[in-house]
Parts: structure tokens; sequence; C-alpha cells
């Protein structure tokens, strides 16, 4: 049916580890007479988004692909929502939900003070920035970087790391929700959440999540 | 199957006209395999939440409602968000959301600057100790009253005064996202979103869909 | 005289340890000229405020109370300042101050960063949700928890805790004033000042002191 | 009694107007048992603070006074509170209370967001960096100037300024609560109350009732 | 001699027109002893940057060209600071200053609260962010577009609407300083500053004598 | 030529050793064809700024020497910027920087987040002020005092209580950026920068490499 539509969740760089990992994480948003969602990784991205230069050089290709790709809406699926406003433009009004602006948002409905595992210290100056463009700096205890590459993350062997750093973040910074600060991560989410005894989110799931609901509501 | 499960919207006020309007907002979210939505009003209700006393009196019944309800998330429909962190605490971990809180969240994504259709004046003062306490100050132009109950809104005789305040918003405040302040205003989304040339969100359907994620992620 | 009139102090839980700490601390607030002090308890309410539910629920008893007692103004003497605003709504523009409320604001002109004596960790996150409501996040390093009840901390066993809690708050997060979060702690005040080096702040007497002001100036 | 005390109100310029504008403001805090409540102007201050040097050019004059003064708590009523850290040092631990610092926080007990009825551009400045400095910003709808001096405040002329200012504060900048801006305008308080509708704080009375609040709880 | 260096100016337009304002703007910082100053458009660059993808367009041809060119010290010459943190990393330690970015910062010290004058309602948007990112949130009074484009501004026929866009900022928002927010408008300075009677900053004037500095700093 | 002009940067305090530790950190800054840039101390002030007191003391004699002073610009060289606002009224339009004003907002590009190095704990309440005063509360870290005077910083001795404070600043804090909190400390900058890993602002420098700017963009 029409309505139900199709969304398209790109992973901004070309790994397939993280690739796979969105895949398993979105799945269970499939709903029968639901949206189709499909994910796919930039195939011209870098294997992972390290640096600012990394962010940058996907808007474009972003842009391009959102432009002539026929779906009905859009997940950015990098922390770094790369391009966002850039590819709402190319949209031309279809929805397009960054992860790491879903991510937060769900954050704030579990907690008072949300922090975020990173990959590095240089994704902590980001999140730094990107939190306080989103105004939400007042809710923001801090991030904790894992010193990993997002290919990384998708494997088993950051896991003590990650717990590490919720453990950190929860302890030493005050943070009663965590957010996984990386895609590729998101295998890892009930682990942590376990480990740590605090809510943990993993970000593509609610930005999936608010596509889906953009979609059923677009008509109405 | 378990997994979909069954969202109650309670409506707060025991309007009909406003459970209604509500009812009608959710619709588009029902999806076959999806979750059940299931549409109430709190019998024992005010007709409307106008005063901050009617916003706290409805609180230990909403408790109650959920604590013996077996519905798998609970969504209030109210936009003072009347008790959500108590009805959170009778929940017992089962998903509770606001529908301030997901319409202000939802604006968010959808421009710089929200304003607010408020009720009265005293609902606009709620609205500004409430943006606060969401720590979103950053984000909020303003509250508009359109010196309306709740149950008015949900006549077609307030649109012009919801197109009125919309305006105003988006000229005087700089809004360029407004979002309806009150759950029986549902029916009006698109003519004042036609009317006033901005985005406007209805704030009941963000947070159904906000629980129709959360129950189809809450098993993994 | 009329002017003098008489100030209602009432403990919104029904604990009389807990009472009479409220008693002892506000006595210095008694001039000979000055305001009736009287102090009670809410006979209806908990045995202490410890969740979210237990603030709510003694919401419509305050408005009841406060709308049949002829006292010229009342003071709200749990820390949660539950029901404030519904109950100003309720005494007909006699004023009605929240120990909390005037706790903070007696802070901020004793330092500039002020920390939190809490319960317990939901105390800590109702805390947060006030003082962003309140709008003074700029000047609050966080709150400490002692794990404690209402009653507890109006014994001799807590102290040590309450030390404990104002040397950490100044330590670890920069408090230069402490706030006793709790009524029932009125009568450590001096000894944790004493102890932690920091000014302490007994949160009832300074809403008295509002309150006695507030009459005072009532008719001028 | 000793416990009684002496607050010394001090008029930081050397006008008489103004200071028995300050003289009868006070006088409904003198309290049978109460402490004595005494008023003086600074005799080397200037007629008035207009510009920043006029304020600076107290700081010394005030620390001197206070530091040979034997009364046991000092208000400053100036709504510069010009030098309020320097005197504090002076003071050797007695209170001293600011008019702008106990005027803005009486307001935020009384609406969500005040306004300042301010003497000129520079005193509209100077009250945008105090209210930064203060930390309280998001509860600020800002200033507007009436173009008199201090003393001109205290005459009858100006009434209708001051009333107009209220007036825009409340309909163009969403001030629910007015703050009077020099200690000057005390006389008006209740008749720009009327006229605009919105609660008046005169700020001189609430640092005089803060100072016996201080006094009173001193020794326990 | 070494110490003195060179900075090299980009205009990330092409615009021949807006490259000869910025020449004209950063002249008087040529000093005899003092760095060479190099001004150059990116040829690659679209005519104007109008659109957030015109914004993130240049990013990768500003990293390229930075990498490359011998030049110690760079400013990127345009009002949204396109690329600023992948372009530093680009330059290998090098200074490289965003002309928005110190626009702003040189604002601070000249008023309490700034305004500036956009191309375009999606230049205002983009400012919102930028600001926010920036945590300058508290001083901004807002942006006012005058709807033309970066090379439009270059020319004679825009001056007036800056004036009205530098006077309605001035009495409508409150700002007392007022930013040009585009490199092509540098020639409209001091007529927009004598006619709205407020300081008025040229953006990139101040980023190349922050360059200027950083060079002659570098060594010590 | 009389472009050039002059600049007179004042060490508000009388101290010989702090003042040529000033000497020496602006000497990069003067260019042939530049500005003369000439070093003084206030001769009445006090050795060092500890005490509110000692700020404000400096405040007209500030005034008073810049009224007399034919210089063209002006730089006040205490980390507590004592008097800037006054000062500029008596520059009669030339230009007054402050070195507190101008070392944060270079931090602000260095980094996300800045810390300072501060003399004592009371100069960390100013600083807290101060911040906040500025609006940069979103981008402050916090201060950390080495208990010293400002003469003391001058020295050698102190270097290694700098470094220390720098590393708790970044470790403990978050720090990306460390600004010096007084003109004495500027000898240690590299020292500091080398040892703590992170870009450190000696602020006299900046503060004077804002004046030079101003005075060549004065006339255009």
């Amino acid at each position: 049916m029409g309505v139900s539509g199709r969304i398209l969740v790109v992973n901004p760089n070309s790994s397939e580890p993280v690739t796979a990992a969105i895949e398993a994480a979105v799945a269970p948003l499939r709903i029968a007479g639901g949206p189709e969602i499909a994910v796919d990784r930039l195939r011209s991205g870098p294997p992972g988004i390290a640096t600012q230069r990394d962010a940058d050089s996907v808007v474009l290709p972003l842009c391009d692909l959102v432009a002539r790709d026929p779906s009905d809406a859009f997940v950015l699926a990098c922390f770094s929502d790369p391009g966002l406003h850039a590819v709402r433009e190319a949209a031309g009004g279809r929805p397009v939900m960054g992860i790491a602006e879903w991510g937060l948002l769900r954050a704030l409905t579990l907690g008072e003070s949300f922090g975020i595992v990173a990959l590095s210290p240089a994704s902590v100056k980001r999140q730094a920035r990107y939190v306080r463009q989103m105004g939400l700096g007042a809710r923001y205890s801090g991030s904790w970087p894992v010193d990993a590459s997002a290919e990384d993350t998708a494997g088993d062997a950051v896991r003590g790391r990650l717990v590490e750093a919720g453990r950190r973040l929860a302890a030493e910074r005050g943070a009663d929700v965590i957010v996984l600060g990386c895609a590729g991560m998101a295998g890892h989410r009930r682990a942590v959440e376990d480990a740590v005894g605090r809510p943990v989110v993993e970000p593509t799931q609610w930005a999936v999540a608010a596509a889906l609901g953009a979609l059923r509501l677009a008509a109405c």
C-alpha cells in the first residue's frame, strides 16, 4: 500500500560490518503492514567517519544519493549526522532523520542527563559542538572515548571498553542515560545496559522509528 | 504476536469530543501486524485541563489506571504531561510517553525555534515552566493563547484563532515550527500548517509513534 | 494587629519528628510584634515524600487545606515544593512559599554554585528537573544522595552522611554553598556548615522569612 | 535584645528625595521586637548612579562605611548593586544584601519571566550584564528605559512613564512580573501594579526583608 | 622576515565583486613590517553560498586548497564558516580563522546583544544553529534577512535594505551591535553604522586581525 | 603615520615583575609601521589584585589615567578586567580591551571547552561570575587555583603549579584549552602548553592583538 512506503537507511561509511550491525538493529521495526526498511552503505564513503573531513566528505554523495533515490524517507546512520540539513534540501520534502538527533531526543525521555560513548577524542569534540547546536547542553553529562574505529565497534573485542565508558559516564559524570555514539555499536546495546544499569539508547533504531512515524503521518 | 502489543492512549480529561479528535489523529499509526492502539478518556477527569489543579488532580487516577491496565505502553494525551514521572513509576518499566514531551522533541527536528499554540494565559505559564524543565529554552520562541477550553478546540469555530496564533508566533516571535498545545486541536493540524506556511506538529501522533517504536524495540 | 497576621507552615508529610525539626528551625523567626508562625503536618500525608507519587499525592490535600485555612500566608515545607502552583491558585492571592524555591534563591546570594544534599537517587532526579524548571542550572553543581528517609534525617544517626555529602559536593562538584534538601535535616545545619566549611542553607527558614516579608509588605 | 540587631540601609547616592522614598518603602518592615532599620545616604555619593563610573565610584566609600559601622546587617539600596562583593569582604561576615539581587529573586517567585523598569539605555546594558552574571537569563524578558534620573523617579511626574514601561514589558516582551529598577521608584509600586495588572516588585523592600531574616537566623 | 609570513583570505564563492569587497575591507590591515595579506576566491565555488549544499560543497575544495597552499595562516571569508573544523585538520597546525566566528566574538566586546544582517531566511536558520553551536545564544538578538544574494550585497542597490535590517534588529530585537552576515556586505559597514547608530562589525576584518595576531604570536 | 597610533597596556597593579612579564609577552606584536605598544603599571595600584576590593580600587585611577592619556587604544592587563565598562566611558570612543575578555574569546577558537588557571579560590569565584556575565558558561570547564600572588606567578617557582593546574583542568574537568588567569603568568605559556598538551592562551597578547586590529580598522 502506498501509505506504507519505503525507508532507506544509509550508512555513510562503506564498512560492511557496520552495515550489518545496522541491519540487525533495525529489523524489529519491520512490521507486516508497515514501510519497507532497506539498509545500504555509501559505497564511495570512507571505511569509517573518524575525522571532520570524513564527515564532510560524504555530504555531497549523500545529497546525490537521496536526490535520485525513490524512497519515501531516509535515515543517515552515522552519529555525526553528516550533511543532515543539506540532505533535507535534496530530499524535496521527504523526511530525513539523523541518528544523533534522534538518539539524543530519545535519551531525553529516559533520564535527566545523558552521556555519549564516543569513538575518539575527536568525536568527543564533534559531539560537544553538536549537542550545543541542538540546544541540549542542559541535559548533557559529556562523552567518553573508547579509542576505536567504527568498524572496531561492530566486533566483540570492543564490548568491554563500551561498558567501561558507560560506567565512567554514570559514575563520574552523573549520566543516567547512555547513548551509543556510533551506529556500529548497535549490537552491544543490551550488554552495555545490563552491565551499566542505566538505559542505553541505540540511535539508529530511534531514527528509523521516527521515519516510520513520519511516513504514516505524512498524509494527515 | 506478543511483540506487537497494545498501546493505551489516555485522554486525562473526560471530554468526548477531545477523545474523538485524538482517536482520529492516531488512526494512521495502526499498522497490520503492529501494536493495537486503544484510545480512552479518564472518566473521572475534569472536562478539560485548565488550571494547575486540574492537571494535578488527574495524576493519582492516571497512576491507578496504568497500574491495573494490562497494556504494554501508555500515552498521556494532555499537553500538560500531567503526572508523567509518577505514572512512569506506576508502569513498572512499561513505556509511558507524554504528548508535550514528544511534540516538542519532534518540533526540534523540523526547524530552529518552535512556538506553541496555547489554550490560555495560564497554559502559557505552564508551558514556559515545562520547556525550561525539559532544558529546551534555547529553541523556544514562546506560546500564544487562543482563550479556549480543550473541548472548544475540538470544534470548528476555533480554527481561525489557531491560525492567527500560529501566524503571530511565526511573524512576531520568529517560530519556524508550530506545536499544537492541546490534544483537542488535532483535527486542525493540516489547516493551520497550510495557512501559516510552517510545519505544524500534532503532539499525540508523535507520542504514539514513539510508543510504537518503544514496543517494537523492547525485546532487543 | 492585623498587619502581623499568621503564617502556616505545612509539613506535607505526616512525620512527627520531621515536624518537630521544622518547628525548631523556624522558632527564631517569631518576633514579638510580627506574624504568628504555626507549624503543622498534613495528617493524611505519607510518612515521607520518597517517590514522585508521594509528592503528587499531597497536592490536592494541600490545596484543600489552604483553601479552608484562614492563615494569611503559607509555607510548603517539603523540598519537592509539591503542588506549589496549584496551591497558589487555591490561596486566592495569599502568599504561598516553597522551601526548595527559597532555599535555592537564598543559596544564590551566598556563593557562585550550590549543591543539594538529597535523600535518594530519585530525589536527585527531581531536583535536577526542578533546578532546570526554575532556570537556575547555571548555578547548580549537583545533588548528592544520602540514602535516607525524611524521618531518618530528623535523627542523629544521619549526621555523618550529611556531612559527607556536603564535603563531596564541595570537593568533587565545586559547590561553594550547600542546601539541605529535606525539611527534616534542619537540625543539622550548623554542624554540617562547621564540618564542611561552606555556608549551609536550611530552606524552611528562608521560606518563612520570605512569607514574613510578604505579609508585612502586602498592604503597601 | 542582641538578636534583634540593626540593619543599615545605605542609599549609595546622596539624593534626599531618593532616600526619603527608601525610608517610606522599608517602614512596614519595622516590627516590635525586631531589628532596628536605619536608612542613610552616602553623603559623598553622586546625586544618582547614572554611569558605570558613578556605580564604581561608590564602592570604596561603601566598603569603608561598612567596615567602620557597627550595624549587624547592610542593604545596598542602588539597583546596580555597586560593590556588592567588595562590601561583603569588608563586612567581616555580617550580611550584605543587594537590592537588584533580591528584587530579581523575589520576582522569580511571582511569575515566569520578569522585566525591569530602567532609568536609561545605559542602565539597560548594566542590567543585561547583571542578569547574566546572576545566571537568570532564562527568566528575563528585558528592561525598558524611562529616561529619568534616580531623583526624577522619586517625584510624581515620572509615574506615567513607569506605567508605560511596565505595560510595554508586559505586552511586547511577555513579562509577567515587573521589577522597579531604581530605589527611587519605590513610591510608585502600587500604582504601577494597579495600572499594569502584573505583580510589581519594589526591590529595597525585599533586600531588607532578607536582611531581617538573616539577622534572626544568624544564631542558629 | 619569516615571522611576518603570509595570510591567505579565501572567498569560498567565486564571485569577483564579493572578492573585491573583501580585498578593500582587509587593506587597512596591511602593515609595512607585518604579514602579507593575499585575497583569493575559490574558483570552483558557487557564485554565492545560498543553500546548505552550497556551504557544504566548498568544504573539500577548501581543505585541498589549504593543504597545498604554503601560506602561514588562512581566513575563510564566508559567513557560514564552511568547513572550519575540517580545514583546521588540513592546515596542519597553521591558524585557520572563520569570519562568522570572529565577527561574533568582536561583537561581544561592543555591546550586550548582537544582531546579524542575513542574506535570506535560509541564512537566518544557519546562523541560529551556528550561534548555538558556539554557545553564544545568551548574547544573540536574532538575524534579519535582506533577501539578497552574496553578489547583490557587494553592490550599491542593497544598502537601503541593510540599513533597514540593522534598524529592525536594534528597534524590535534590542540588538546594540550589528554584525554584517556576508563578506560581500563589507563596503557598507560605515554607512550602516552611521544610519543605525549602533556599532557595526565587518567580520572579515576581524578574522584577518586575528590571523595577524596568531602569526605574530606563533613563535612565543 | 597617524593610522598606526599608540596602544597603552596598563598593568593595574604596581608590580614590576608582572609588568616585565607583560612587556615580554607583547613584544612580538610590535611591527614596523604598526602601532607603538607601550606598557606601564598603575603606580598607585596594589601589588596584586587579590581581593574584590583590590579589583574595585583601581577603577577610578584607571579611568583618570585613560581620560588624560593621549594614547589611541588601551589594554587593561589584569584578568579581573577591572573597570572595563567605566574605562570605556572615560576613553571617549577609543578602544579599550580587557585581557580576560579577549583571552576567553581567543580560547573559544581553539577548542570546545576552556579552563582557567586562577591565582586563588577568590579568583575562581570572580571568574565564575565573569564567565556568566559574558554569557560563555556553555564553554567553561572551570578554574583551578594555584594559591599564588600575581607577583609570584612572574617567577619561576610557580611553574610546576601552573602545569599541575592545567593538567587537572584537562583531566578532571575536560578542558581542551587552558587560559592563563593572570597577566603575570605570561612567561610560562609555552612551558605549560608543552607539558599539558593542550593549547594555552596568554590573554594580554590577544587583547593587544585586538587593540592593534581596532586601531587599523578605526578609519574605515
